[in-house]
């Protein structure tokens, strides 16, 4: 089965293509940077360095003698994206065993504060994001309609309603009658309103088109080890902690080892779904494994556990002083808009239904994370590590 | 008060200029004339020739005494877009009394068929409508917070619910709790996709950054006479009775006139709620002069009665009998993707409340179309009545 990996360099795309490969699909990552880039331009460089994604194909060849192919370009130039499609980015030809039967859609620029940073960061996501989505769904159905879009979305598009947020779909009943629509959305980033915008969109061609989604609603997502990046720093995964780029509790982790207070963003009751990188690739291969079907728009939540920002940063502190660190938690002014306190109670029975074995946060995870990154504690820069983007 | 008309040149940006302009407001239109080079493009040219911009605004000054500002460029440039606010597109200088007090957008690409034509009609259409809504956005916050936000959508944002259609937001009672969200949206091609994901955007920076914001999702227009157009064919709006940028009513009685069979897409009972070009005038007028609070997106749906198509095709058969013509109906297969048997009860109260007096769909209204078209038959290009976009 041949697999694109559309944003295949960053911190889930890279470790999704290693998993897939030694799984035995066809790989080939398409990137452009972009993670990177922004990462050197804001001054806020992974923990780890990374080697470019021709040495890193190179070094998982070497060590699992499995090929994954690269294509280095940009999503939105329409004419680049048809040439992964054809082929001809790959091998210079057009060749039908190269079209695709599954896309993996992980190229949008990620990050809410970046998002909210100012007037270029705003406009270059929205073009982003709806241009690489809207790019996908014309060079499937020019190549091949039958192709299933795996989409990273995010829990963040539904933010946090008063009711239970269900999976993707919700039945309203009014004035006694009954109308079964998409879940409502109240996105608390542009960059959560994007994946909320590629959503209505794939949502529109499926019904239109009847091309195949996936839409998976991922909640934050924490950790550096799969079983592909575990023994090898060479194979290891972009990991960030910064304000911009890191995940919560990511960014919680480098603070206790540098010995910076946990920073909570204001009453620290907010509520999230996580999960572990290693669910996320289970999710995605789950997923792959039994696609949705022709014109079907199908939505999973996609996290295993949900914290608010105060448990994660107690687990911290309690992980930290088992080993022998000084973890202080500081609650912090909210440099966002959003709720503190609220109801949250989201389902997720989709992917557990798929066979999802959920790789929950304990005491063993989070020493090991504290552990490996002590070993780069003089790498850190302290800071990237403190809010500055405010969304108002 | 100073009012900037983002896509003034337009069906309705034109007569809402000069309405607002006789009524003492202080206008400047800004227009990219898209609209006049897509209708030369694809040859669907107007019923009648119309001077341009520089020239209507001329005209309107000769007639009227009132002076119209104009700037000619392309709104999703944003320095552009920020020289029209701080005054230097009119003045070359930067000036506050310049800066504008309300915002009509106007400026959106308004056809369906045409966002489903082809790739790079559709990734205009995604680009065109975001960006510059975005850029506006981001130009009151620069300029001007205070400013009154009135952005032109669409009732077909909601698609066809099987419950009644409320104004813009709903209460939702599930599971004993209760949650108030923004209707849910279904639109029913990727240009009403745009004015969801607009709308979205519209949403989430009123609660960020406290901007006031009218939506008003209109039905389909109809009618070409307004007080300042009425008598003055140098003043004219611009007319389409294509396929493409033609409203359904217009472009039937324009097909009346030509003897061209009415064409029913599919069973015609597709129900839409519609008004007359003068009730547009008045509810910007009247949204205008009572703005949204700071932080409200207000959304008001903006037409006056519903009818299936089958109604209206049945109206204008009777109304071009009186007047001597032999009227066809034709049910021709559906070019889209929608029901064509649904239920459909849309509120529209708001607009009513602020003083809205509906100029409904009477016989004297049709057969007065049917005579203006008339003097314009012979210009009547045939060729571009059929439905020639198909939706898949």
């Amino acid at each position: 089965m041949r697999v694109l990996i559309l944003g295949g360099d960053g911190y889930l795309g890279w470790p999704t293509a290693m998993h897939l490969s030694k799984k035995g699909y066809d790989v080939a990552i398409i990137d452009n940077y972009f993670r990177r880039n922004a990462c050197r331009e804001l001054n806020r460089e992974p923990l780890l360095p990374a080697l470019n994604l021709h040495e890193r194909v190179a070094e998982w060849q070497r060590v699992s003698g499995k090929k994954i192919e690269v294509a280095i370009g940009d999503i939105t130039h329409y004419p680049f994206l048809k040439s992964c499609f054809s082929g001809v980015a790959f091998t210079g030809n057009n060749d039908k065993a190269k079209y695709p039967d599954a896309v993996i859609h992980y190229a949008e620029q990620p990050s809410g504060p970046y998002s909210m940073m100012d007037y270029e960061k705003s406009s270059f996501t929205i073009t982003n994001n709806l241009m690489s989505t809207l790019n996908l769904i014309h060079a499937i159905k020019e190549y091949k309609p039958e192709c299933h879009i795996i989409k990273l979305g995010t829990m963040g598009v539904y933010g946090t309603p008063n009711i239970d947020i269900e999976e993707g779909y919700i039945e309203i009943e009014k004035g006694g009658r009954k109308h079964t629509c998409l879940f409502p959305k109240s996105p608390g980033s542009l960059y959560h309103l994007t994946k909320v915008q590629d959503g209505d969109m794939l949502y529109f061609y499926c019904k239109t088109w009847g091309i195949k989604v996936t839409d998976l609603n991922q909640g934050p997502v924490y950790g550096m080890f799969t079983d592909e990046t575990q023994n090898n720093e060479n194979l290891a995964t972009i990991f960030n902690y910064d304000d911009i780029f890191g995940t919560v509790l990511n960014r919680f982790i480098v603070q206790a080892v540098c010995g910076y207070p946990l920073t909570v963003y204001g009453k620290g009751g907010q509520v999230r779904g996580y999960l572990n990188i290693k669910d996320t690739l289970q999710c995605v291969e789950l997923t792959l494994r039994t696609p949705a079907s022709e014109g079907e728009y199908r939505v999973l939540n996609q996290f295993t556990e949900t914290f608010t920002v105060n448990d994660l940063a107690k687990k911290v502190q309690d992980s930290g002083r088992r080993l022998g660190l000084d973890v202080k938690i500081k609650a912090i002014a909210n440099p966002r808009v959003e709720a503190e306190d609220h109801y949250y109670n989201p389902k997720h029975t989709g992917l557990m239904e798929l066979g999802l074995q959920a790789n929950l946060l304990s005491g063993d995870v989070l020493d090991e994370m504290i552990g490996f990154v002590k070993k780069y504690k003089s790498s850190v820069n302290t800071n990237c590590i403190k809010p500055q983007v405010k969304w108002n």
